[in-house]
């Protein structure tokens, strides 16, 4: 895996409120983004705030009990053929896949593992992220 | 706040474990470090494995129950001033101030909030972090 994390996405309670704290609060710079996201551009690793239980249906997980951790990083991939590359040679690494590559509603190809402790990563192509 | 993720870290049960998965499994470059800790530089935003306990203890938040989010984030600032400054600037934008900025005991001198979902950020002047 190149050395890269493309987002940290915060799974949370009340977008509105956590979106404001972000953009208010601590006057991050926020990016135009559909209304059921926030994204902050923070250098080249980018802050998204996203529902807390959308995230863990994206991921394909349980939203309650203790194997969702709340947050998600990701790596993001300069192809369709690299996300599904990646995500074999973490399988053969000994890292879960809990949702293999596929189109996304928003127009990219991502899929999850997770790390030994549960931690998810999100590997995806998106024509619209610049730092691959 | 300035728009920068100095470090995501990870609250992780098995340290030698977990750095196995992202050193050999994944080959991300790590970094010359203590033995309680695995660093690893991600571009600007560099990945840390700490053990789970020591990483709530750090944060002064008790490590069992919904209250401690597993992970951290840090922002990175250029000095102790700046520290305690942007502290003040969080807790006047509604963040929960978990610990106030005091020296470390790895020569630096950090603190923590919490978002309004809880998750932690940590806010530290570490003198041998390049990306400020």
């Amino acid at each position: 895996m190149e050395p890269r994390i493309s987002f940290v996405t915060l799974g949370v309670s009340d977008l509105d409120r956590a979106t404001r704290f972000y953009a208010e609060g601590l006057r991050l710079p926020r990016l135009k983004s559909p209304p059921s996201v926030s994204f902050f551009e923070l250098g080249r690793t980018w802050l998204a705030l996203y529902p807390r239980h959308l995230l863990a249906a994206d991921a394909g997980v349980a939203a309650a009990g203790s194997g969702f951790p709340g947050f998600a990083l990701a790596h993001n991939v300069r192809s369709e053929q690299d996300a599904d590359r990646l995500l074999e040679e973490v399988a053969a690494a000994g890292g879960r896949i809990v949702k293999p590559a596929r189109p996304t509603d928003w127009g990219g190809y991502a899929g999850y593992f997770a790390d030994p402790d549960g931690f998810l990563w999100e590997v995806a192509w998106n024509p619209r992220f610049p730092h691959v």
